[in-house]
């Protein structure tokens, strides 16, 4: 597979096809890609929700600058963290480690004292971008496998998380809503996919040492 | 291609035969995928340096709680960011939308200054944090697109970045390192490729409006 083609191909889609389904299948392809991915210690500290309701998505998008692609998209991801990560967390994490990979608890003692000493030296603002960051690994995993699938998507930060996240109900998961991601197909009145890509030079972007 | 093969083989190598180089042409695809990786209005603001001096890697070691990947990977990716990103950073951004897209600059004036807005909207510490999501979407681009070239990979956030700015002489080009990503082919001896991947089960991680 030509990587870079289908790289080249994706761009932030502006206009969906409201009218064109993702197939479950892709969509079920595109969600096991984001879980499969990497995260600091294992520990995935979000969610990914996926809204497919059409009057949430309504609403969702009045808490967006009514921007099209919140209703349009086939489905809207929301990667939401939990922002109050800590010892439990923890705790339910080495517990499924333990049993996942057959390892008594006792066993995984050091790693995790190490974890929980990582995220007790940083304040609750430093966990929250820490475990932000996390989920934005999540969404280049999204993103990459979308253009793989030959879905379009947008990546967008251009959205009010408190208003997410009261329409969406998180506070009740001790989740914030960080990033979302319009899924779908492109719309053929969509003049962006017809613009030249603009990235750094490769000479200006890679420094060798 | 099954993407999901090559995500389930991929996992955070711990231990690098050193004696494996990546291909020049591999590495070039890479560096590629990620200089494509989307970002928030496309800014990319952030760089990649690409370390493969021993000496250099030697001493980024010690900064990295002495870890081997640092050493033993055919090559060491650093994840810098622009911390300082401005109006000026901006104009030349809108400089490089101008030239590729035959776009006169006076047409994206709008453009630019929602951009500018955004910024100034920010604290320095909010920005920082800001184009450091940014790098993490470009390390999820980097660790998706070694999978399918059959790179492996390990990134790494337990190193000290103001030690790797030092070793590294960032502060002249007004960079931060904020992640790390060290790329090559797993030894035979790493344990950790055998065991099996934790991940949140499927109905815990998606949760569906």
């Amino acid at each position: 597979m030509d990587i870079l083609s289908k790289l080249n191909t994706r761009y932030a889609t502006k206009v969906f096809d409201p009218t064109k389904k993702v197939l479950e299948a892709d969509m079920e392809e595109l969600l096991e890609a984001i879980r499969l991915s990497a995260s600091s210690y294992g520990l995935q500290p979000y969610k990914v929700l996926v809204v497919e309701d059409p009057a949430i998505r309504a609403e969702l998008r009045k808490a967006a600058w009514n921007q099209p692609q919140i209703t349009d998209a086939s489905a809207l991801l929301v990667f939401a963290v939990h922002y109050n990560i800590n010892e439990k967390s923890v705790d339910e994490f080495v517990d499924l480690v333990s049993q996942t990979r057959s390892i008594p608890k006792d066993a995984l003692l050091g790693y995790s004292d190490m974890m929980k000493g990582s995220i007790k030296s940083q304040s609750q603002e430093q966990v929250e971008t820490w475990v932000s960051k996390q989920a934005y690994i999540a969404l280049g995993f999204g993103l990459v496998t979308a253009a793989i699938l030959g879905l379009d998507a947008c990546p967008m930060e251009g959205f009010s998380p408190a208003d997410f996240d009261r329409i969406l109900d998180l506070n009740k998961l001790g989740l914030k809503s960080k990033v979302i991601m319009a899924v779908g197909y492109r719309s053929e009145e969509d003049k962006y996919q017809h613009l030249a890509k603009v990235r750094q030079k490769k000479e200006d972007f890679i420094i060798r040492y």
